[in-house]
């Protein structure tokens, strides 16, 4: 089997986004009052949106269950008060939950968390729950920049995000880390905000003794972890300049990078310098590079085939990426599946 | 011949860090004026501070002459006023010219830049010229941030930038893209914000058309390109979805990246992604990363021992890296080389 465990949900039916047009032109009214969603949205539609997109690519490329989420640059949380993003993320998480009541066999819902700048983690805690207690979700996108590129909140590490770990664990669900898009002028979206929120995530882990205070706690961090991997030899030079322990006890426990990385050598490394126990296959389709490789005559994103042509990686391995890492680091999904 | 474009005084005499000590404490008094540094270092205190570090691992590393810079985290331009940045950076700018005038031979300078966050970057002009055309300099380092990680200033592509680069071409000086320490507790300086700086920047080349402007406009991007290499499939993808020229057009006459990465795997990924015409040596020593890695038993930042040993480099590549591309790259290196 053959979990994706990084798909966005980038094809939605137009209600929903003229839904969210609606606040962006709402809030220029200083008398607006944002109001839950109510769409009309059929059956119909929703089958339309994925049917040739990512249900056609999992068809053609061989692969089995995307772990779905809201579109990532679409969270934007600094639109907004609070309650803004609160009715937005239900409006959201609703949709994926359509897709994957449509489609059991092939969609697994993981949540946008309702954040807002400068506002505690803990008013995500009721969302959190409604969508993996109600709704069957098992994971959630944890942004850890809401301001959107100006990184105004506190270091995921802080006590701020507490109350919103305790009920991660509690509920059994890990954190994919995935920031939004970019207000930042500096900050493109997908080619620097994205890989910089990777970086800067797992060295808030590896300077702070969050996974002491929470054991269980787990994050995927996506995009194969950003610069990561290509620079591990510099992380584990750092851990060890500044006293902290080897980072396969300090953090490889808790911390897992995906594949999203859209080219042969790119997988190539981080497979090799990784622990495999750590990887997740993940393509983010339909997502932030649609094209095809002239290089390779295939799409960019087609990751499985960079996996499936690692020369070094043996049939557990694979497995392990594919699948058995994805069941472990989302238990409720396991559960699932074995049901 | 071995030349390492990305070294850093980080072990300068300690009457320079007194001389900021006093402007940082002086800061808090609303009536200080600062001053210029006038600092009585001899010397010997200048030998003693290279002698056992930078100086004793050229030689034991087996590498000839390290372009030579103030210490990166040091330059904080976010402290103060441009005034006092500009002190600070002439007080920098001069201790790097009293090594290089001690060993000429060994060092040759790089300047720091008198940046402050929201002051016209045309304000630099007066000290890069002093440092080049009266110090003998052969390039500055240049902060795409200056307000120490909340990036608000302009993107390295905005006009903001151009009268400084009018006097970079003018000069024929290219410029180091390297942030300074961080202030916003998201980001460790050397494992976050630098490597972010890194991406953050060759994506705002990727999608303007700055070198169309400034056909001979030249930058390094350090620590390897931060994200970049890794990523070389993404922003393949990305120029091609974004309809930009393809990368060699559109960016890597103007671009190039140097070897501060930390391991084999990643030295081995950088020579095979990225064009060996655009890679320079580097090591960044006495610099991020001071252990011994043990996985090897050698220091981390000998950077010297992977591109030896990448089994695909030919002896002409290496010659590129270690050479002819940083004679490329400074012009003025390559005419000092040659008198």
């Amino acid at each position: 089997m053959i979990i994706d465990c990084h798909g966005h949900y980038t094809t939605s039916p137009r209600a929903l986004e003229d839904y969210r047009q609606a606040q962006i032109v709402g809030l220029k009214d200083p008398a607006y009052k944002p109001a839950r969603a109510k769409l009309a949205v059929t059956d119909a539609q929703i089958r339309d949106s994925v049917e040739g997109a990512q249900l056609k690519l999992q068809r053609e490329r061989g692969t089995d269950l995307t772990i779905f989420s809201p579109r990532a640059a679409g969270m934007a949380h600094h639109v907004g008060t609070a309650e803004v993003s609160l009715y937005w993320s239900e409006a959201c998480n609703d949709m994926i939950h359509r897709v994957c009541t449509l489609y059991p066999k092939n969609f697994v819902g993981v949540c946008q968390l309702p954040q807002s700048p400068g506002v505690p983690p803990s008013t995500c805690i009721g969302e959190l729950e409604r969508c993996v207690t109600e709704l069957g979700f098992v994971g959630c996108n944890l942004n850890p920049d809401p301001s959107g590129g100006y990184w105004t909140d506190p270091p995921l590490t802080d006590r701020w995000w507490y109350p919103l770990y305790e009920k991660m664990v509690a509920l059994a669900v890990p954190a994919m880390v995935h920031v939004s898009s970019s207000r930042n002028p500096c900050f493109h979206y997908t080619g620097a905000h994205y890989i910089n929120g990777d970086t800067t995530a797992f060295m808030q882990f590896l300077t702070s003794d969050l996974f002491k205070d929470f054991p269980t706690l787990k994050f995927i961090i996506p995009h194969g972890g950003g610069a990561v991997p290509f620079h591990w030899g510099r992380y584990r030079g750092l851990a060890l300049d500044l006293k902290r322990p080897p980072l396969p006890e300090l953090l490889l426990g808790n911390v897992f990078f995906d594949t999203c990385v859209y080219h042969q050598a790119g997988i190539d490394l981080l497979t090799k310098v990784i622990p495999i126990d750590n990887i997740l296959f993940a393509s983010e389709m339909v997502g932030a590079v649609r094209g095809i490789d002239p290089e390779t005559g295939q799409y960019f994103d087609d990751t499985k085939r960079y996996i499936d042509a690692v020369p070094f990686l043996g049939p557990a391995d694979r497995k392990k990426i594919y699948e058995d890492n994805a069941r472990k680091v989302f238990p409720r999904l396991g559960r699932k599946l074995a049901a």
